[in-house]
């Protein structure tokens, strides 16, 4: 094997490429190696940890097509300290050894057999094919993507929940102490054999192709195809194939509050800001408790720490309804206000021990929920 | 307690204060506090560990004189976050509440009993006492200070040996593996009774001094005073009061090398590159070997590592006298590529299990000596 690219390209794929690399010490060692390919004007950057495969295309000059699997950990490195534009890669057969050149550096690494590499196989022939432009792709994933469970004991709650029927998506996620549902259309009717199509996608899957599908900063079309287990996403010189995950995302439908008793609305900014630093004073406490006390033009945000001190801040705000007071655990509330578009939200609540919902100013089409901690207080 | 300051100031100060926090869970509380004692046009912002104490001086607006000690760890977040340019703080002593008011936002904080707090005093009656500039001072730190240990086990050699005689400065650090010489040069002569006076400051202390007396970008002058067990600093609106090491300095005159069989000038940014970059390599290692085979007009730099690869980088030099091969902890070579200073550097070297000199092109009074590692090669 023997080719030339640019250095700007294979950092940006060994960037990409990254996420589906298991960790250096795994057992398998194959599976924390990047897998390069030169085939015809091609160089295929792959890694597959199982969870996550990914392929990245770039342009090379290949003088002699071939394979090679290098330890993730040091390539990745080597590639990013390169001195020139330009690196060429060759291999010997025999050696087993792998040279990258490029300025007056010269870096030599072991190959694994590439031939053993679980080369990441397209989904061509999944049930499921749609287009959706990144935009609306990565709104759904935006704003519910930090409702989703970081623990492992609940797996169905680390991913969001993709429900597609037609022109409508939904995205649903949450950790059962926040819940976030974004409702989109796309233009051209999906087909889903009539039924209303449910996918769990992992949550770093999406967060990944969120990000790689605005590296170049413009919007692009992302190709789906699923078999119901696993998933691929096609975009630019990308290609991203990750598991689902299984099992029955549960109906949110019946857990978002209807009548509310308190409606407000609030600039976002302001409030965001005043629970971040409110919040500081809470920050050692396990839950991290900030108090709202919503009255007549103003909200009072509130915490205490007995050891320490406590924190008020006031912040005008409209409201409609009764005055009341809910505590909640901060960091809830700050994944809620991030997740908010637009200048102003609204805020509503039914009681002080019931969820609080978060909108955007003049938008049905996302929700995010919150439920609230009791405190002592009488 | 009543006064107002700018936030500017007020974070400038505790940026500066926080070298001298103990940590958060030390058993003395108060050495990890934030003192604040406002008098006349003036906030005394304070903290003291033992080792070092720190004092910045700052303009403010006081409406009644007091003191507080308040815990450095939410001090310092709460300070960071206050959403206005004005700062009001006020306390009272009944309460024994601090109450800190930008904008909206309204902070308490507990105070400890401000009377206990071990008010860092200034060093008046010390025997030596002197003025340098910071551009010579920091120097001296700068290009010696990489040298010192940073283990306990030898207490002596985690600071900079500082000789002053007359108008003759040197700084000398070293932890057995590496050793830094720099000598300077002051205007005025030092009174030191004849003597060659030495002190041994703490690494802490003087990268503390040396960032400190750069903050505003410009040269100041650093008044020293010293009893021989403490030392004190003072320039701008900061006072630093520091412990110093106790015990004798070792001569260092009879380690530095003298006779060189090979005598090599290179760019030292290109050196410094490529070790960095081969270095990668062998990183895994304990001792990061690099080997550099100084050969006419120009140096291999290599690096191995079994289970990973290889690498090398080959670098145009000057050479007068006999071709070498030697080799080092790339930890050492880094450090000591890093402190010289201009575009060409000479290397001297006396034999492959000899200490290697690096020093600037046309300057004698800068030295980096490094140790050598011994390799299995032939």
């Amino acid at each position: 094997m023997k080719f030339t690219c640019t250095r700007k390209d294979i950092v940006e794929a060994i960037q990409v490429v990254s996420k589906g690399l298991a960790p250096a010490k795994s057992d398998q060692p194959m599976l924390s190696t990047i897998y390069l390919h030169a085939h015809d004007t091609i160089l295929e950057v792959q890694t597959n940890n199982y969870e996550i495969g990914v392929v990245y295309y770039l342009p090379a000059t290949v003088d002699e097509p071939g394979k090679i699997a290098l330890s993730g950990k040091y390539f990745q490195e080597v590639i990013r300290k390169l001195p020139d534009d330009i690196v060429r890669i060759s291999y010997d057969d025999e050696s087993h050894l792998a040279t990258i050149r490029s300025g007056a550096a010269n870096f030599t690494l072991l190959s694994l057999d590439a031939e053993l590499f679980p080369v990441v196989e397209e989904l061509k022939d999944g049930e499921l094919k749609c287009t959706i432009s990144s935009d609306v792709f990565n709104s759904l994933v935006k704003q519910t993507v930090s409702a989703c469970s970081t623990s492992d004991s609940r797996p169905i709650f680390t991913g969001c929940n993709l429900q597609i029927d037609g022109t409508k998506l939904s995205m649903q996620a949450t950790d059962t102490h926040q819940l976030a549902l974004k409702n989109a259309e796309v233009e051209d009717a999906i087909d889903t054999q009539g039924e209303t199509k449910s996918l769990i996608i992992p949550a770093k899957t999406l967060s990944g192709v969120m990000k790689d599908s605005t590296l170049g900063g413009l919007y692009t079309d992302i190709k789906i195809v699923s078999d119901y287990k696993q998933i691929g996403f096609e975009f630019d010189n990308i290609y991203i194939r990750s598991r689902l995950i299984e099992g029955n995302f549960p109906s949110l439908d019946n857990v978002i509050p209807e009548d509310f008793s308190t409606e407000v609305t609030v600039k976002i900014a302001s409030l965001l800001n005043a629970v971040d630093r409110v919040s500081l004073i809470s920050r050692e406490d396990q839950l991290r408790i900030v108090n709202l006390d919503f009255k007549m033009g103003e909200v009072h945000i509130s915490s205490d720490n007995k050891e320490v001190g406590s924190a008020e801040e006031i912040i005008p705000i409209k409201i409609d309804g009764a005055e009341i007071k809910i505590a909640f655990d901060s960091r809830f509330l700050l994944n809620a206000l991030k997740a908010l578009n637009g200048e102003f939200g609204r805020l509503s609540i039914a009681g002080d021990l019931r969820p609080m919902m978060l909108r955007e100013k003049e938008n049905e089409d996302f929700r995010y929920v919150i439920t609230p901690v009791r405190t002592n207080e009488e």
